[in-house]
């Protein structure tokens, strides 16, 4: 079992969770009351930050362009929306309830895991009970006879108002964005193709939410929906800047078996993959490059299409950016070619026309979406970045995503080390990155507690310092030392945050 | 009625709200739907990019410090934390329900409003009977008789999983942190006093909602609890730094007669009024500061003690800092002391103590809140600094806070304005400020849009620009232009954002 122990060790999904519990990346919510529901994760401290760093590299790269706005919408939003967007009639999973103990149990999955067929949620509650049936299958936990199959609704209801009002918690962002599309077309002067972007919380009422951060009732998604104009070409200029970018595609027709083998294209190559839509080619390769920034590597990335009974009910196309973690591939991003569908359905149920001008005609516009979900980018992330070294644990983290880009050490607790320390950290605390201060314990444990939550640089006032003014500069992955003035060490660390 | 039309004229109630809605800052939700619930709004672009910017002023002043933690946790909460909370029982609307047509109302408002009685909304259902009967009060909508009053929760109750369990949307950030606050003193190597701050969305189901971002159902709090010991000494180099700072004080007992005159202390002199503690001075002052860095002068600021009757049922003692609006004192941030009131109360229902060690002793550490609204807080600052002069209106926004530190303008759409412009702008870009880039329009109406939005900074690629690479900076508020070098414009961008 010793097989070179010299050689750094990725760490496996459970010591990424004790990571995770232990050095204020996330834990449970209300974990000191031992029967709180699943599924809802709080971030600590440390992973607070690396998900603002996250959030702000998706707003730099993907946001922050003339082509795109962002706004802030509602959680919760009237039941209208829902019966438009479709969610409240197919947004459902198929259970089933034991007749005498009341245990309550996903359809699909349980007849799936007893038969070793494959099932498809969307059958009927005849075709369950059909099943059932047929199989003779029984409660799991009490042997009792399940009752009729039904449809459990995903979306949290809530009653606004002493009325009591049907309204849901939003199970996307994306529908605020649908909903307040005519406000801006007509207020921000808009012209398509134009993006409209949205961070923040939704919330799915799974039945079996599981694995921390990987399926949450309550999570975070980053949203950006583009919308153009089908009839019209897009802009060969824009198109140039990406169309060398290289992405890995996996296209359908595919059998289980063919699962692993996705072809490297250029933008310009996929393209036709892509039904032809330069504009679908160019937002996902603008996708692959915020990865890449995040540390993500190309070859661990991939684009999946989906076939057409696994595509969500608004989409007509899809592709699902996947990475290969330790624990199997996982969906990071849904790429949903979603076209007229919900500005139709927001127009018919609203009786307001939602289409608008371009090119001198009157068009309602199609949608291209990127549905991020942030919570599992950032678990996959210290899935990748995680490494036992012969004496240290260590966290491979880019600079410009790890919570803190340094930490201030005074070599000694001494009035005039700490005096130095602290009127750098003083000073640091005012760039827009982040830093720790930390005087306790001995240099090696500090080195190695920033080592753990992925500080890429720390920096040290020593015996030298108090001579020359300048400070020992440690860099985390090589463990290198070299020293730099004081005057140099903010303008030193903002580069090397922007190089990662 | 023609008074010193040159003088510029401060806006209106309604004229805020049309800027609202008409520049992308804020707009009701769902608004396409006549029928959605009122309380729910959403922040357009550059709505979301000045709360953006507020947020990281708050961050930046009040949260980046090595005494300060920042989390983020769940929006959903099981029962059992607003149990403990006293939220279940305590936080309750006294209503009544007509028997006839089934109209729902506010008790304490309807009553006093029909009669001029001050009515305290926390009597009992019995008392309130009395007083409807006294006074011979029906239902204002079909004068049918009352039923009984009863109490109605402000929480938003969400049934979880397949068992539908009781959980709630949180009414205040607090409770994740208190509930939180075991696993961070633990893993976080924490030190008492320290702070944990938290920022995100609350909800309170009210019955009334009303006056756009002031009083809603879906409301964004940032909130720091700051843990201490109510035993120890306040670091005196730590109240050394803020000694001087002056804030106004309204303390107990006042008159309604009084009510306007608040008292001038230094944070030192505050301290008697605080109950002598330093603690509360200190962070009173770092909270006046960070108001006055985004644009609220001191004399339209104070802290009013609140009255025991007046105060939330988990504090002792309770100021209300408020801002001198248009339409009267507004209160932006509930300062409460709420002592050990939370962390023993979920000592006790969880089972767990929650006390820490701290000077060799075991203490249940005490709590100093400040309580920020967010969305308020903006409003508020459009009331300020929304002006109507001669010939634009103009919003007059500190360039901390301002949507778009910057635009960028081609006097005129040829290619070598427009890709000098482009240049400018893509480089400004990767800056952490906002800019926005216009080139439709003669430059007259880009410079009001731009005023109308509050953009402090325009800048012009003209024909010098051509001849001798420097640009036209023209500044908002005075409209004085001057010239600077392209390769000068991100720094000195940089260094006006910082003066404000």
């Amino acid at each position: 079992m010793s097989t070179g122990d010299q050689q750094p060790k990725r760490a496996n999904y459970d010591e990424i969770l004790r990571l995770s519990l232990e050095r204020g990346f996330f834990y449970p919510s209300a974990e000191i009351y031992h029967d709180a529901p699943a599924g809802f994760w709080e971030y600590g401290p440390t992973g607070l930050l690396m998900r603002n760093n996250f959030v702000r590299e998706w707003r730099r790269m993907l946001v922050k362009r003339d082509d795109m706005l962002e706004i802030d919408g509602s959680l919760i939003l009237p039941k209208i929306v829902f019966e438009a967007s479709g969610h409240l009639s197919s947004l459902v999973d198929p259970i089933v309830q034991c007749t005498k103990c009341g245990t309550r149990i996903r359809a699909d999955k349980y007849i799936s895991e007893k038969t070793g067929l494959q099932i498809d949620e969307r059958l009927s509650p005849e075709d369950f009970q059909k099943l059932i049936a047929e199989h003779n299958l029984h409660c799991p936990k009490c042997g009792g006879s399940f009752g009729m199959p039904t449809k459990f609704n995903m979306m949290f209801r809530v009653g606004v108002g002493a009325e009591d009002v049907d309204a849901y918690l939003r199970p996307e962002t994306a529908q605020s964005i649908f909903v307040d599309f005519q406000r801006l077309s007509k207020t921000m002067r808009m012209k398509l193709p134009k993006g409209i972007a949205q961070v923040g919380k939704s919330f799915r009422n799974e039945i079996a939410p599981r694995q921390a951060l990987i399926r949450l009732r309550e999570l975070m998604q980053a949203e950006v929906e583009i919308f153009f104009n089908p009839e019209a070409k897009f802009d060969p200029q824009k198109f140039e800047k990406i169309k060398s970018v290289e992405m890995n595609v996996l296209s359908q027709p595919y059998t289980d078996s063919q699962k692993e083998v996705a072809k490297r294209f250029t933008s310009t190559e996929a393209v036709s993959v892509f039904g032809g839509k330069e504009i679908i080619a160019y937002y996902f390769a603008l996708l692959q490059e915020f990865y890449e920034a995040c540390g993500f590597r190309k070859e661990d990335t991939r684009f999946r299409e989906l076939s057409a009974s696994d595509r969500a009910f608004y989409t007509t196309s899809a592709f699902d950016f996947e990475v290969n973690t330790s624990f199997g591939w996982l969906e990071l991003v849904a790429c949903n070619y979603r076209t007229d569908y919900d500005l139709g359905n927001h127009s018919k149920y609203s009786k307001n026309d939602l289409s608008v001008m371009d090119q001198e005609k009157k068009v309602l516009p199609h949608v291209i979406e990127l549905s991020l979900g942030v919570d599992r980018s950032l678990f996959a992330l210290l899935d990748f970045k995680f490494f036992h070294e012969q004496n240290r644990d260590v966290l491979r983290l880019p600079s410009n995503i790890a919570p803190y880009l340094s930490a201030i050490f005074p070599l000694m607790s001494k009035p005039e080390f700490e005096s130095k320390a602290e009127a750098i950290y003083e000073n640091l605390k005012q760039e827009e990155y982040n830093v720790f201060y930390d005087d306790s314990g001995n240099i090696g444990r500090r080195y190695r507690r920033m080592d753990e939550v992925g500080t890429p640089y720390c920096i040290t006032v020593d015996h030298d310092t108090l001579q020359n003014d300048t400070v020992t500069l440690r860099e985390r992955d090589s463990m290198a030392q070299s020293r730099i003035k004081i005057s140099e060490i903010a303008s030193t660390l903002r580069d090397l945050r922007d190089k990662h």
